[in-house]
């Protein structure tokens, strides 16, 4: 048995010690590192210069100056001598709050098992003292910290959540960008002086478990040099075993390449995805990053945010929650909330999500608002989760089918409910008159189905292609090509 | 008929068409005009340059270069140029994103009856363009605007909330103040170059409907010549019929002397109290002011707030929430979070507030966190507010005793609670399973008591003092007096 | 012979030792301590929140938000944010390089005798901590310094230079001074509140030997009290026997009352005037603070300077040579080179200024550019100036008449010059060709001319009335009266 | 004569037809572009984000945090918030007075020929908008104006002055450079993506006919591809034909390699130079750029400036006059009067400078501050320039031999002096009473003499070292090795 031991290991260890190739069809066959899939929910932040100016959104920049909106450059009318630039917001980021052991500490409570920081967006402000962005970094300008740094130190000695870096790769208005572009990108000055030199310091600097790669859709990945970048990744750097990367790595990769895939924005495909996938969403409605005159019916409700997290993860996706700290250095108290909000639910609901896999339906077809996952350790338990309390009376699922063995109880709430199978299907759970002050949580309750009959396939999130073959001919996922 | 109504309206016209001199005994025979004990609920506004620094609290000029504390000249330290002066933030107090139509919206949806807006704080910065502040006030330095002009017109456009201002007498280092102390008040140059001609062009300007004074503990009214100000308001003011001040006028006047009492800031006397009286409190625990390294574990949870409503509506005070807008004119998120939770309990269950008198008892004595309150309007109707939801089964209250007609029901659920009158005395109200869904509000519940026994004379909170007498008699009030 | 000294004194001491009352005529009897005529040479410095921007002038707010001028409205608009005030300049006036004994020692080499520096100018900002302009001085705000002292102890300290202060009467935006105004200046809120308390304060703290008062135009003398504040400065002032007082002080005053008369700015009456008079003028041509962006154009030269000194004195007015100085406390070094160069030119030739009375003749009527100063120390020397080096060969002027005992010399050139009457009358100095290297000084030059005929009239300048009534007699004075 | 013409101007061309190999043989041979040795009169702009501090001198950067001088740590400890960068003070770079047309108009009054602008100093930020200085340059930050750019137009339009440009090869802190440095300069990444991009950006854009490079000395010139980029400059650039260069392009190039030589600052060698020199040296004793705390006394007087160009051009160098602007883009009027008073000497005495050549003697003898330079047009006139005004008798010069035709006369003076050859060898020149009112000029007169006896031969600049050899024989030059 040693010896079986000892070889299972071998080959474990075998499926990262492949070296890839500079080719997507190498890269694309590294498993995804197991962590990824099983931690289901992280936190992104969006932090940088446009922190200041705290307006409209973290795409500040090119709404004054590309754009020109109306509502931006009348604000910078009304607020800013003429002949203000971007860069003086710089020397405004004092980042002086920032204690980023706090920081660690509200992620922790948050339940999230991964971070995502920006470290530097499309303004090309690196939030790390960068040897390539000279004067226009978070050392030599405003907070002269290393922000990535002592966040990547506090997270790390405190939690353990992995941390995880954000990179833009274009930047609005680089001028030795602007010039590759001018050239229809024959010339690659901007990626040999900057891009590239600044994601191999990010690494080898910082060792992050994520590189979330963003800007890349303005130049094909040859333009980029991203197949060499990620093969260093991947064969060489500090982090190969473990890293892991998104799909944004030129225009021809979202939802194709990479390792898992944010296609777009607030990604919800409401269908089955033959891949590992992440929805990225702000709490804050209309940007990513800070905003001073944020309003509370422009932020997401803790109801809405528990419903995004329950279809996401449903569907097999990671759930990745967005706030934006403000230039001096804080998590405003409303978003601390809500993230001290969903760890609340999590304590209480988290076997729900994490290291759950998609169950043959995602969500029910009779009852409204109910939504499956699944956790296999031996035999599997499915797990349906309503976003609504039910009546007292009988509740009908669709999809679950009972065997004699199958136990019902409510997640957080002690004892077994009664239930049968009525005959058009599914199973009938009795709901009784819970008081309301034994309730085990707010927003979404969870039933836990142990015992069902044996549709209960493991999916296997790294080899979706194989089953959605089968999921295809089903009707439950009509939209899926 | 009408003979009789016209001579009620003269009698009643009459309650304030007396005269009143200038001496306490006089000033303190004046009825309290009803609106103020009715609304019950009002937000308190601290406003001004020290939003700017927003770090400690309003008192942060006192703390740093009064008092030196080292939290905050480190804070100026490591933050500032050396030669920086409190004068110097006043620049950075723009008020950009100031709408006062929305502040209003949010102050009525919170549930408030009344506003009390800090028109000057100690720091001497007048929040309206004073003609005796020049050079330090909102309409010469900073926001360039009439912050209180702009917020009574809002109010009183959109809402029914009486606008009312808070006014410091004393300002810490005035000179002109600091000379008649170091005459140990036998001048009065700053009280007639300052106070006085600030007071009048306040409600003269504004006709604020409340003149919550503060900042007098250093000198008598004497000094201050707070009873010829009052004379004034109560005789001659634009205000005269609907004002009501509080009794910060002079070092010998709190809990003694002036309209409402305030006594100490967080007053929550436990007791009654021979006067109507007011507890003013702040949302953030720490400071009035708006605070931008504020921790969500700072900010007092609706569960905290709620109790300190219902209790201290129950003792017959009113309850005046502050919050601290920014700088740059937000209400920020979380404060607004607070104020709507406020007016989603209120909508509920504000029978239970507004209009209500003491009752006979303010706590139960047998059931744990039970508080009452009553309302008269003909008969009289006790509530009794739980701050946890009881288990399913019997609750028993010690001191409601029920009659023939007596009917008990829960404020926004439907129909009636069955109870019986137990031996040991007071009444026992069956609980059912009322489901988790369908329970009419979080935080706090209220049992409406119809018809109970006449124990329940309706208390005058104009004349405590009578009633007062008979209280003390109970063993309830042991601590009283 | 001692008894006649004791009683000379005695006479010398009483001319100081009467009581004024607060009338002009009481007032206006009062001798012109002697110093001040002696002097001759002053040093003007404008210094305030208006040199921050320095740019226009002094008058900088006036013209943005008085007169709304487009050139410094477009300069507003085009370099500050558009809510910037004139109170935001203030906390940018640093003055971090002001070192008040390197200033004394640039004045003392000028070869002034006298300094008005600005204590408060119209925009009411006093350079000195004031008690009646709380966030409004320079204690407060900016500097963080007292101005005002720490120039008087440097100027007392090294030099001989009489220390004076310029105050400002009223302020352009004071709201208590635009109320008086629109009252009609039947209300003195503003005089008692401010004006007065101020320039007591500031003889009280800094005992200034010159009251230089100004911004007196709009109102009349009654309303501002003049005459009770100068009574109480010549009876009961700390500096009542040495004092010196200008002639503005109410709308009636100007070259009517006070002490010396400065009439108009650069008053250059180009006649004789019936009373000791000043002439106050800036080196900057267009403004009395500095200005940012003056050009060297804009800047008098020293021969300019010079010319002005030599007419002003040759007409009985002291000269006063106004400098602004930087925001950030510095003398520019081109106003320190015409300091310096006035100071050299004096340091030859200043025999012929201080000490100086009125000759007989101001100007010559035959030889151009050439003007007179007399000095009389028991007999009675003449000089010439001319402000033009003659041809060699004859030079004749046509008033001084020689006599026997007449020798005509150059200031600070060896030997005497040969001269003859010529029948025309006046008298013919023989010009010989002093050699370039050899020539005393640049820019003016002094012949000394001793033993004139009896002509020489000593001119008392504290009786120019008497003499006047003579000189009208003569037609070189056609423009007076 | 058409067909003469022609093959004269081919020759001509051809002096600059030749192609240069990057190797200083062959760059070192190039002949020296007329227009630099005839011109003689440069002026030198230092002007850039260290204008801004204006504090100690343009290396304020390396003071501070490189060296840590005190009097500089001090300066920003009292001034300034803690966390203040050096890249906080670029959005204060405003330059709102910058005014190109007026300044071309004070370098056209001054007699200049040249003028010399700091493009980049080793603080890195570009005055124009580098396309490889992103965020760091007078485009993106600051004056948001292309500084180089405006001024090469306007003096091109105003004047006939050559516009040329100082580039610094390092930067202090740039971290590519340092990374080099760390590296032993074995890898060129600095030069490769600053540098040198730069270098040529710079000349296509604006064109300039100098390059004046510095900041060099750190490393070799094959760590900086000068070669290749100054045989680029002679080969191909659009200035290619006029363009000179000075010495300055690698630490073993200085009074070695490139076109003129600077050697040091200041550079005053004391003898004859084998090689076309220049004498950089900086109004403000104690820095060359602008110093808001400058005294009088720390600027050069004219006559220390008349006697740097007269020695300077007696020993055939250029004078490169500095001056420092101020960040609001003036030339303070210090500056300007000692440019105006350069201007008015040379209006006189241009002759003696402007297109002349050393003469076999630099400086005289016998006489005292007198120093020579000469003037070939068929002919040659010898200058002789006196430094201080002689006595009026007779002056014997101790090197020029007078002919039958020699004449001497005073330039700007009518006539011509009387001489004689005195036995002891030289010229007695009678010199006569000039009347002080009749001397053309001030601070040195310039003896013209004409038709000396054939000692008088002219020098080739460009052709030094033979000539030298000569020299060397005489004791004139004890110090030349």
């Amino acid at each position: 048995m040693a010896l079986t031991l000892s070889i299972f290991l071998l080959v474990l260890q075998c499926a990262f010690c492949a070296r890839y190739d500079p080719n997507w069809a190498s890269l694309d066959s590294r498993p995804l590192p197991a962590w990824y899939d099983e931690g289901k929910v992280g936190i992104f932040l969006h932090w940088g210069v446009f922190s200041v100016p705290a307006f409209g959104s973290e795409w500040f920049w090119w709404y004054w100056q590309g754009e020109k909106q109306s509502a931006v450059t009348q604000y910078m009318q009304a607020n800013y001598r003429p002949d203000f630039t971007y860069a003086d917001f710089a020397p405004l980021f004092h980042a002086e709050f920032y204690n980023p052991a706090q920081w660690a500490d509200i992620f922790n409570a948050s339940g999230a098992n991964y971070l995502v920081l920006v470290s530097k967006h499309h303004e090309g402000f690196t939030n790390w003292p960068s040897t390539y962005s000279w004067n226009w970094n978070a050392g030599d300008v405003g907070p002269k910290r290393d922000l990535v740094g002592e966040l990547a130190d506090a997270v790390r000695q405190r939690t353990n959540i992995k941390f995880g870096v954000y990179h833009s790769m274009f930047e609005w208005f680089n001028p030795l960008f602007l010039q590759d572009q001018a050239n229809g990108f024959t010339t690659q000055n901007y990626v040999r002086a900057k891009t590239m030199p600044e994601l191999y310091e990010l690494v080898n600097k910082y060792k992050p478990e994520i590189v979330w790669s963003d800007g890349e859709w303005m130049a094909a990945d040859t333009y980029w040099n991203s197949t060499e970048f990620i093969a260093w990744l991947y064969n060489e750097s500090p982090v190969k075993d473990t890293v892991v990367v998104n799909d944004r790595w030129g225009n021809n990769t979202r939802c194709a390449h990479g390792g898992f895939w944010d296609c777009s924005d607030h990604y919800t495909p409401g269908t089955l995805v033959p891949h590992k996938w992440e929805n990225c969403m702000t709490i804050d409605k209309y940007s990513w990053g800070y905003r001073a005159n944020a309003q509370l019916s422009d932020i997401h409700t803790i109801e809405e945010l528990i419903t995004q997290l329950v279809t996401t993860v449903s569907f097999g996706g990671n759930m990745l929650f967005n706030v934006g700290p403000t230039a001096y250095g804080e998590i405003a108290p409303v978003y601390e909330e809500r993230l001290r909000q969903i760890g609340s639910w999590l304590n209480v609901n988290g076997e729900a999500i994490y290291k759950t896999h998609v169950w043959t339906y995602q969500n029910d077809s009779v009852a409204d608002n109910v939504w499956y996952t699944a956790r296999t350790n031996g035999s599997t338990t499915v797990y349906a989760i309503l976003l609504s309390w039910p009546e007292v009376g009988n509740l009908t699922l669709g999809h679950p089918v009972a065997s004699r063995s199958t136990v019902v109880s409510l997640v957080g709430y002690p004892g077994q409910f009664k239930f049968f199978s009525p005959s058009s299907g599914g199973i009938t759970i009795n709901i009784p008159p819970i008081p309301a002050g034994q309730i085990p949580c707010d927003w979404a309750w969870v039933f836990r189905l142990e015992g069902l009959q044996n549709q209960n396939t493991k999916l296997d999130s790294f080899a979706f292609s194989k089953k959605l073959k089968a999921l295809q001919m089903r009707k439950e996922f009509p939209k899926f090509q």
